[in-house]
This record gives C-alpha cells, sequence and structure tokens, in this order.
C-alpha cells in the first residue's frame, strides 16, 4: 500500500479502461430531461433501433385506440397479431421465429409498450414472459416446435395459471390437482380453479400449473383449449376492474380437464417452473413500469407549462411543482439504469432472482408514488380520462401488486440480506 | 417497420453488443447484499485495485481515530499527508505528481473514506475537488506546477472560500471585494468573510473568490497564509458543530489582506470557476454518501443479527425490520449505479451540471433517510456513540445540506426540465 | 412564581374543571379501534342521535346503490328528497325549514354519507354547505324564504357555479361576466362558462358568481333554470370521469342569460361570497374525509383477518400489515379530534379560515394517503370493484384535489404563518 | 327514521349542548400560528396558570443552561429541587406534598420543559411518572409517606429501573433475580444490570423490577442508595451520548444488594407495575414531543424571516419553505388536541393504554419527522448549535425510541385492532 503502487495501478488503468467507457467518448451531450442520466449511452445501435422501432408501433397504433379500450374493458385481440408481425413477442428468444434481441432490447420494447398502457403490456408480458419463456426454458424440443412459432407470431395467444382465488402470494399452497386419467394411460385430468389470469378467456394455450396428484409436486401443463370437451376449461371473464382495464382478465375453471402426457413438461418440478417464468416477466415490469412513469412526466410537464394560475404563471414555474417533476424524473433515470445493468446480467448468466426482486419492487414502488404525486399537478382536471394520468395511476397500482407485492419483495430481499426468512 | 427489419436488427445486436456487456459474462453471480446489483462488475481491475488500497488505509488508519476524533471535534492534519502518501489526493489529476486515475476510480476513494466518516471524507473533498480542481482547471500553468504538487502530496493544506455568512445558497450575491492596491500596483486587497470553510484553521493555502471592484465579476485567488501580513487574513474556528466534528471547520475573515496578481486565476470569471470546483465535489459526494450509506447497513444488519428479543429471536427475523434493510440496500445499490453512471460520462465530456445535481441530491437525500430509519433497529442504544450509526445520521444532515441543499438542486432540476427558474 | 401559588392553582382547578371533563367520567371505557380515541365522549346525546339516524339511512338506502351507480356514473336524483325528508340538507341552518343542528352534527350526518362514498357526499355538500349556505349567509330575507325551503326538502336540486375552465385554485381571476340588460331594467345578462360542477346537470337553481361588469367586482346570482330561454344556460354532463362516479359533474354555459336583480345577492362583493360557502363545504369535508377512511379501515381489517396466507396465517397476524392498519386508524382518530374542534369553535364564532384549511388539508391528505396504503393489503384483489376500496382511493384524490388542492392550503398556512404570500 | 325525530333531536340538542362548547363562544378569535386550532379554549383557567409558571421557570432558568450542559453532558442536580420548589414533580398526584394537578395541567408542565429540551424532560419524568407515580399507585400508606414528600421536594431524586443490556423492548424476560437472604428474614437480595437509566448516577432512591426467585413474578424493588453496603449497588454514567446530554444516563449494577421487605411494593405482581408507570410516562412524553416540536417551529419560523437569500426575499416567502412550516404547525396542533383528549379520559378513568400507546407513537413520530424538516430551513447553519433545532433533532431520535419504540406501539395498535399478536 504505497504511492508507487497506486500510481501504477492507475497507469494501466487509463490504458485499460473497458470499451463501454471509450464509447461515451464520441460527443457531446446536454441534459435532456427525457433521459437525464443519459441512459441511451449504454445502448447498442442496435437495441436503439428496436426501440424506435416499438415506440413508433406503440404511439402510432396503440395509443389512438388506448381511451375506448379503457373504458369499455375492451382488449383488441388484433393487438397480440401486429406485436407478433413486428417481431416484438418473445423477442429475446433464440430461434423458433423469435427475434432473439438482448435482453435490454426486450426491456426496452416492454417500456415503450406500457408507454402507452400498463394493461397492454400485460397482455404482451403473458405472451412472451410467461407462456413463451415457460416453453423456451422447460418446454421439450417438441414442444417448442410445436407451440413456440404461433406464439411468436401472435395467431395463438397464451396464458399463464398459477395464481388462485385463495392464494395469491403463496403459490406453493395451489389446490389444483392434475390425476392420472383412470382408464386413459398418458393422460392426465386438470382440476382446479386460477383468476386474474391476463388473456385467459381469448387464450388458445393455457400453460397451467398443478400438483400431481402421485408425487405433490408442482407440473406444468400446456393446456389447448381446442382439445379440451366442453365443461372441462373455462375461462369466465373478470370485468368492472378498477385498472387495467384495457387488458382482458379472467378465470380458468378447470374440471377434470384432460392433457396429454405430452403437453406436460418434461422435467421441472416445483416452483422452479413458474418463478423462472415470473423473474421474466418482473424483469419486464421493470423496464415497464418506467415507460408508464416517463409517460406521467410528459404528460404532466406539459400541462405545467400550458396551465396557467395566478398572475398568467404556468405552473411550472412554481417550487412546488418544481419539486414533484425533479423527484419523478430522478427516480425515472435511477430505475431505467438499475433495469438496463440487471438486463445486461442476465444475459451474461449473472442476474440472481434477488436483483430481479429488488428491481421489480423498486420501480413499481417508484412509479406509483411518482405518478400520484404527479397526478396532483393536474388539479380537478385529473379526474378526466382524457388526460391520461389517472388510467396511469390506477394501473401501476395493480402493477405495483402482481407478480410479487411490495411488500412480498422485501421480505424475499430481507431473507437475501439477513438469511432468516420472515414470510411466517 | 416491419418484421424482417426488426429481425436483421437483432442478428447485428448480437454481433454487435458492446465489450462492456460480454465483459458480464465471465462467471457465475450469486446474491450479494454488499454489492447488490453487482456494480464491480462495471469496474476496471484497475479501478477495483485503487478501491482496495483506499478500503484498507481507510479501515486500518482511519476507522480507528474516528470515535475520539469526533467526540473532540479533533482533525489530525496527518491524515493529509497520508493521504497524499498513497496518492489519493487529486487522484484523477493527469501529471503535477497526481495519481491521474479515472473518475470512477477517484469515486471509490471518496466512498471508501466516506465509508468511515463524512468528516474525513469532507477534509479529502475539499482538497482535491475544490482546491486541486480549481487550480487544475483555471490556473495558469505556473500555478499548477507551483501548488499541485505539495496538495497533491498533503504537505500544504488547501482550503476553498466561497460561502458568506449572508450567502449560502446564492453565492452570486457575494460581498468580498478584491480592489487594486492603491499604491503597490500588481497587488490586490481582500476583504470580506468566508464561513464555514472546511480545513481553513489549517489551511496554507486558500482558493478565495472574490468580486473584483472594478468590473464586479467574481475572480478566483490563490491566497498563501505565509504571505499574509498580521490581521489581514484570519481564520478561527468554529467549534461545537453538531455534526462532522472530525473534520476541521473556521471562518476566513479578510481586512486588505493582500495578494499578487500572479496569485488570480487568469482567465475565469463569474460562477463558472467555483460552480466547476463544486461540480467536482459533489459528484465525489454522490459516491461518498453511499460510502456512509453502506456502513449504516452493514452495522444495522449485523446488530439486527446480534441482538435478541421476544422468545429469542434476533431482530433481524422481524418483518418490520427486514424491510427497513430492504430499502437501504436497495437506495445504496441504486445510488451507486448512478454515480458510476455519471462518473463515465465525465470522463468522456458528457455529464453536465444538471446531471450531478441529480445524482448529488438524491443519493444524499436517500442516504440520510435511510441512516435514519436504520437507526430505529438500534432502539436505546443509538445514543451510544460506539454504535456509530448516530454519527453517520448526524453527518449525513450536514452533507445533505451543504454544496447544494437537496431543495436547491430540486430547483436546478426544475428549471432544466420546465425552462422556468423558481428560485425567486 | 412560588410552590404555594401552584398549589392554590391546583386546588381551584380541581373545583373548577369544565363540565365537558366530568362528562368523560360516567363510565368505563375499553379500547374501540372503531373510535381509538374516543371522540364519542365530546358529542352531545342529541349529536349521537343525529349520527345514529344518518348511518341508518346510508347503510340502509345509500350502500346498496353504490356499486352500480359507482360504475355506469349514475346519480339518482331522488337521493337529494331522501336526504330532505330525514332533515339531513343543510342542516346546522337554524328555520327555514331546516334541522338546525349543530356543527358537530352536521359534521357527523357528513362523514356518514362519505363513509359510503364521496360522490355522494359531493351531491349532498353541494346543496348544504354552497348552496344553501350561500343563500342564508348571504341572501335577503325574501331569498331565503324563497328558495331554502324547496331546497331544504330537495324538492330543489342546487349547484355552485364559481370555478371555471383556466381557473381552478384561482377564482378571483374569473372571466364570466354579468351586465346590465340594455333595455330591460332591473335584468342582469350572464355570459361565461364553469366546469366541474357537481350537480349542474340536475340543478333547478345555479347559484353563480359572476364579475358585475359596472364595477369589475364578484356578486352572486341565483340562476332559476326555469327562467331561462332555450340556449342561454346550457349544462352539459361530464362523463368518463375517474373517480367521483357517483356523483354527477358537468358544466354551466350561460350566453347572456338573463337574472332578475332580485336574485342578486344584495351585499356581498368580492371573494367574501364564495369563499365564506367553501368554507363550510371544507369543514364538511374534513369531516367526510375521515368517513371514507374508517370505510376503508373497516374492509382492510376484515379482509386482513379473512385472507389466508402462508401456513394459514391470516394477514392480520404479519406485521407488515399491522403496521399499515396502526397508522390508519390512528390518522383518523386524529383527524376527527380536530375536524370536531374546529366545528365547536365555528358554533362559537371562533373557527378562522384558516384553521378550517388545516383540516381540509390534513385529513384529506391523511385519507388518501391511508386508505392507498390499505389498498395494498387487498393485493391484486383490490382491482376487483367489489371490495370498494378502490373506489374510496379514486374518490379521494379529488376529494384532496377539489376545494383546494392541499399545496393551495398549504400555501394558505403558509402566509398565516409567516405573513408572507407566495403564491405568486 | 323520520324528519319529524330529526327536527326534535336538533331542537334539544341546541339546549343540551355540553357547557364546554358553551365556553368557545366567549370572544372572537384569529388565527395564530402557535396554537393554530385553539386548544387553549380547552383548558380551565387554572391549567392555564399552571402553564404560564412553569414555561416562565423554563424559559428564565432552564434555557440559559441548556447549551453549555447539553455540550458537556453536564446535568445540574439542583434542578430537580427549583422544580420540587415550583410543585412541579409528581404534580398531578393527590397529597403527599404533591400539587394535585388535572392529567392535562400535568401535561403542559412537560410539555414547557420539554420546548426547552428533551433531557431535561427525561429527568422530570423520571422523578414524576417513574419513580413517585409508581410508589403512588403501588405502594404502600407507608412507603407513600416515607418516600413522596421528598421526591415531591425533589430532595430526595429517584430513578427506575426496568430495561437490562439485553432486555429493551421486551422486559418480561428481565434477568435480575431477588432472592431472599439465606439468613436474614426479611430481606432480599437483589443481583442484575439495568442499563440506559436515566438520572441512576444521582439518584438516592431507585424503584427496581426484578423477578422473585421463589415465584418467578415480577416485583418492584424501593432501594435506598444509603442503606446499600458497598460494591452492591454500582450506578456508573453513561458518557459520550449522542443525544439527551443534558440528562444523566447510567446503569444499575446490583450484586447481592439486600433490600427490606418493607421496601417491596406490596400486592403487585408482573408487568402491571411497571407498564402502568410506563403508561404514565408516555402520556407526558406525548405533551411534551410536541413542545419540543413547537420550539422547533418557532425557531425556524424566526430564522426563515430574517435568513434572506435571492434578491433580498426572506426564506419564509419561498413555497418549499412555507410547505415545512405548515406541515409541522399541523401536526403540532393536531397532536396537541389528541394529548388533551387523553389526558381529559385518563382524570375520568377512561384511557386505556392503547391509547397512550397512539399517542405516544404518533406524537414522537411526528415531532422527530417535522423537527428534521425544519432543521434543513437553517441550511449550514443548522450544524451550529446556537440554533438549538440540531439538539432537539438529536433528542427526538431517543424520545420516540425509548419507552416503547415506534414499530413496538404499533404492533400494540395492531393487536388490538386486530386481535393477533404479531411479536413474533
Amino acid at each position: 500500500m504505497n504511492r508507487s503502487l497506486l500510481r501504477s495501478v492507475a497507469r494501466s488503468a487509463q490504458a485499460g479502461l473497458p470499451i463501454a467507457s471509450r464509447r461515451y467518448a464520441s460527443s457531446s451531450v446536454t441534459f435532456n430531461w427525457e433521459d437525464p442520466l443519459a441512459a441511451t449511452e449504454l445502448f447498442t445501435e442496435e437495441e436503439l433501433a428496436v426501440q424506435d422501432t416499438a415506440r413508433q408501433y406503440c404511439q402510432k397504433r396503440l395509443m389512438p385506440r388506448i381511451l375506448e379500450a379503457y373504458r369499455n374493458e375492451d382488449y383488441d385481440r388484433r393487438i397480440l397479431e401486429e406485436m407478433g408481425e413486428l417481431g416484438l413477442l418473445g423477442a429475446s428468444i433464440q430461434g423458433y421465429g423469435c427475434a432473439g434481441v438482448s435482453t435490454v432490447a426486450s426491456g426496452l420494447i416492454t417500456k415503450e409498450v406500457e408507454r402507452v398502457d400498463s394493461g397492454y403490456r400485460s397482455g404482451m408480458s403473458v405472451q412472451s414472459s410467461l407462456a413463451m419463456t415457460g416453453i423456451h426454458e422447460f418446454g421439450s424440443e417438441e414442444q417448442k416446435e410445436r407451440f413456440l412459432p404461433g406464439l411468436a407470431q401472435g395467431k395463438v395467444a397464451g396464458c399463464f395459471g398459477l395464481t388462485e382465488p385463495n392464494h395469491g402470494s403463496d403459490p406453493g399452497s395451489m389446490e389444483t390437482i392434475a390425476r392420472e386419467h383412470p382408464t386413459q394411460k398418458g393422460v392426465f385430468l386438470l382440476t382446479g380453479s386460477k383468476t386474474w389470469i391476463t388473456n385467459s378467456p381469448i387464450a388458445d394455450l393455457a400453460l397451467v400449473w398443478a400438483k400431481l396428484e402421485s408425487t405433490g409436486k408442482i407440473r406444468g401443463f400446456l393446456v389447448e383449449r381446442s382439445k379440451c370437451p366442453p365443461g372441462t376449461f373455462e375461462t369466465p371473464v373478470i370485468k368492472n376492474k378498477s385498472a387495467l382495464r384495457a387488458s382482458i382478465t379472467g378465470m380458468i375453471q378447470m374440471d377434470d380437464c384432460p392433457v396429454a402426457v405430452e403437453n406436460m413438461f418434461p422435467d421441472v418440478e416445483g416452483l422452479t417452473g413458474p418463478f423462472t417464468c415470473l423473474n421474466s416477466a418482473r424483469l419486464g415490469i421493470a423496464f415497464g413500469s418506467m415507460g408508464a412513469l416517463e409517460d406521467c412526466i410528459s404528460r404532466a410537464r406539459e400541462y405545467s407549462l400550458e396551465r396557467k394560475q395566478f398572475k398568467g404563471n404556468p405552473l411550472a414555474k412554481y417550487q412546488l411543482i418544481q419539486k414533484k417533476l425533479a423527484d419523478a424524473v430522478t427516480d425515472a433515470a435511477y430505475g431505467t439504469l438499475a433495469a438496463v445493468q440487471v438486463a445486461r446480467l442476465k444475459d451474461a448468466g449473472k442476474a440472481t432472482p434477488e436483483m430481479i426482486s429488488m428491481i421489480k419492487r423498486q420501480n413499481c414502488d417508484r412509479a406509483l408514488q411518482n405518478s400520484r404525486i404527479l397526478q396532483e399537478i393536474f388539479g380537478g382536471n385529473a379526474a378526466s380520462d382524457e388526460y391520461h394520468i389517472g388510467r396511469h395511476v390506477a394501473n401501476l397500482f395493480v402493477v405495483q401488486t402482481y407478480e410479487g407485492q411490495s411488500d412480498i419483495h422485501a421480505l424475499i430481499l430481507g431473507r437475501a440480506i439477513t438469511g432468516k426468512q420472515a414470510f411466517v
């Protein structure tokens, strides 16, 4: 530990800076409130191109539909096909008709969709992160080839059946059972209920998790609606939701629904399967929630510049308004950097579930909190759905809640930090 | 905007991922509560070596001194020389006897020092970021050669005189005046008071900002104590501070203090000079505050594992405790990533003052808030200085406040976001 | 200042305790989470009877209607008549067919109505606090006799036109003008737009504030819809609200709408008139918001006891859940005490507008904040409107915002505390 | 439920308003930021006189001593005698030389002392609420007569030994043992350690709680220092506290310390004894913490009016400053009303421990939170102890923590609300 050591260290440090750092050096930067900590500098040209493609689609094709869709709880099934056409579904999967982009690129797609609406993003996440990731990670080669291309094109709609009416944060206690058919060999009969299942009413294919009666262990089943006899597989829609009204949500009710053994994931047992899918979705949510927050910021900023009160000053001129904007912009910038970091780590095989818990929790919490505070800027006008902010606020509450409520992730982190579990 | 576009984009994306991403790929990672989002993956080997050198010094040499130093408001002048010996002072400056490491490496040094105490970090920041950066950025070549080597070795102690008793957040209104000597050509006479000046009582060299009487513009002067006639340059110490007691703080009182024109910065006028120095210091604080927070986390975690209440359970087992730890760990991880990003941008010439305002503000706010919440884990024992957490809490309040109070930075950001200023 | 002084003081203190204190002494109290600081002890028997009457009506008649009303934005006009039948409208007014109860009793009515829904309370507040209070405070004797009985019975529906599309927090800048009819003496022609006017589409009588062209001063006009020629007084409904969907809201568009001078308030000029009405409504909101919060608490508590997760434990058993409940119960208790205090002061002629700003702001802020946190307890189920909590959360945002957004009241208080205004 | 019912109810309501309400009616009130919700209206003349006496003493005699006392951790033993002289000690006790004032009056005394410093209030609380209340509630008549008059005069200094080094929030697990003397009948030998005991180093009389070896039940012992053989009763002082430095704190180390059976409380067993004393102290803290907060408000307000930044505007003119003041003033007003309510209920025998948990927790939490936010107004000057705010902030952290940390009281409330305990 002496001076010359540090000096020599320093000299080689200059030589050895990673390329990424050099990349920063290309041209000058001015402060951009839409990307305040220059996260863009971390993206490849290709990732930027993917983001641009996604943004154009979302703003041109999704944005004009959202107001009526949300008012009427009306999800347009064609959206999946449009997304499939562009390669946005299962985009980080290699092969099987998928785009095979980086996890960062995939996250940027998610962010652009949620910039329009969390419900649209939910519909995409279920297809991509839950159904397709599940099949890609745990399906047999035959299952992958049979199901992934149709899902990637959006011609087959998928859903993911894990949560049950009495088991939200605690899926390990699920009651859905798969028992062997008493007479038909190679067939399982699934019985049980799943609820709050995005896309279930329109799904052609449901990835359903059930306990195998013989072992008591959770297994994954690919239930094809077209092959289910009447009355064995019902997916009633849940209406009158207070949020995510632009996505379609329902139950899955199975009563001795027959599923061939060829449609069961071959190896994965227990919670590993569903949790892997959830982790993929959660990483997407960490990106997506930042998109919703950025839209709130943009709208609140614009409103504050246009709305005049007290001697003709725009709201933007008041300290209390500026503080709200500064807080939100900061949290959006920080959250994006953290999501990018974990996405890079994931592509390198270095992301852990706790990291994903951390960014899912933090980004959702901050998106929700800031969107609520930005909503105050609109005063009474926030009650009009044409300002969009109320929709984001309502959505983000659910986004914070699903796929692991904030407190549950806090306890996952707490366990990782202390080595003690505090769930019970 | 069609499928094949995205496909081809994706294919080249795989080929073109920046080296930095590949770097993540080397080996497996498990969740590490001390580096939860694997910021370490972003550092060069050399930066890691610098961090290690700094940590060893801080834990072995500074940590054992801090309790008594803080109790007695007793700053050990030799610390500057020790730091100089290791090359920790002005470490990111190239040449003039400085180490010339990256801004990230410099930030990691700062973080290690503040892990021990914000006061020790303040003492170093004043020397490195304020005095040395000022000279390096704005001094003439002759000034650099004359002053930087001694400062880098810690043999010369520097300080930075900007804040005045009546002008804290608003330095542009400063009252200190530099007028031309009525008879001696090439000499200015400085008159005025500066306050809350770290290291002023021990400083050999003071970088003092004053308004040139003839122009009304702020200029920088390098005041050498040894050349000041008695009574013209006094630096009374400020005692009984409620925080940062391990640093030494004082005033600078100048009464027709003569300074040669050779000691005035040749070109820089107005607030550009002091703000450049402050930005350098603020970037360091964004790193440093995370060091203090990490020390709070580490101590709170350890206490929660050792302290048993109610049927022999360690505190760490309780939900309310785990949530506090999870929140703090998250904010420390996010804050570090943001600071690293801005440091990389700075080395690339792409960091803006607003970015630095953002990370100085957010990291200080979060460090303060979390340290206070972690302090609750210690219950009544927090009142004992031997648990150290109370010291960090007291320090971090001042760290949040100085070099731009949180609200001031919010208004700087608000102005950048909205284009409207709300200071008055 | 000596011992015997305090002793003698103490002795007489025992003798002179106010009756109210003695009233506490009747019987023993156990902790009641629905009235944790025993606010009930502050009420007269009669006030308790009024509360009981209101609660029975609200729970038996309003509660069964709310779900469909909110879903369909469908306000049942008969509610006003039912309320009128029971004497709930303008209840604190003496004479003119009104009940003449204390302000506390009136507040308790408000609280019971908002326990069901803030929209129902809004409908009542507009009738009672805005229209009827305005007439009672500022109307001529003839106006009072002509209008108050019908309003009290709910046969005449009233509304209150102050807010304009471009002037929310700043009504003094209103643009609505009343000019003298060019030919008909004793007639004013009103022109302008009001927005976010509860009950305007169903109102028979609108209390409209407009600037008298001749003086530039704001005056109050009682506009009878039945007397307005076609096209001079339109009240289009505002649909697709994101909250308060069980109340009906609209605009008032006036185009040379003729109003007789007999329908103008005789004396009051400027903002005194509308602000007096608003203060009356705000005091009601301070009570009402506590009713909504108490309903959230009750529902969250019940859900937490019924919902089991992790080894069959009810959510109520978890620390993180208990903290949410404890915080909410505390704020409900504090807010009720504060509202009762100001209501008593009002009946004694001692309440100031700043006091009302304080309790309107604080109670709304806390109701909103706690309702959001309680909502987390419901997890994903909060998205179902059958749990009611989402409705309260959405409503309370608007309640916090209207009749003085939280920040505006903060600046009113800030001005009162410091003597400096910071609106512009 | 019909109209005439409510009408008749209303009419009698007017007649039957409690005297307290009438009392409000005497004269007009303007908004007073020092008593924003006119809590003063709830006090008897006598209570106001007690408050005035206490305030004069505190401001004239305590305030001038606090700066040096806090700096040097130097508690002036004469303060107890001065307080005794004025009748401030054990003031709500009837007889035995005590003043016998109402609980509200006693709370107002507490508030005035803590307006100066929480440490001074701690010293008084230990004497009054812990030692004297314990003896008054549980002592034999002989014990009361023997000990209370000296304690009331402040000639005897008392302390209260409950907390042990390993048992803070969980006193039921205490390890201190009282065993019968092997040879001397009627004598117990106490062995064990107590820590964080205010006043222990100067105490003449220690109320010590210990488990009786023969029964395992907790009993209370009045240990007279003068009767303890050397080495059996030691009270080493704890120095270098980070807060409450104006009170003296120590341990109690007992090694076969002999106590006569006449000095054991005759009947009370288990935690009833200590918890009754703690409840009395906690009620005082609910008042006292509001005194400290009010002092912070007053100082921050004054500073904000005097300190000019940016074009000569006082800080008080800025929105972000006004919001801080408005929040703090509101919480101070609400907290005082709640404390008064529980004090009145206590005198009527209607206060429950959960009520006291609620107000102790909430008032401490809010006092701490607001004092920290107000501290920001002082900027860097907050670090100077001459502004006093830093001292309050440091003190209030400990006040929030001791006698039941905030989370512990949350769980007490949670248990009362849900019927489920969540401590383990």
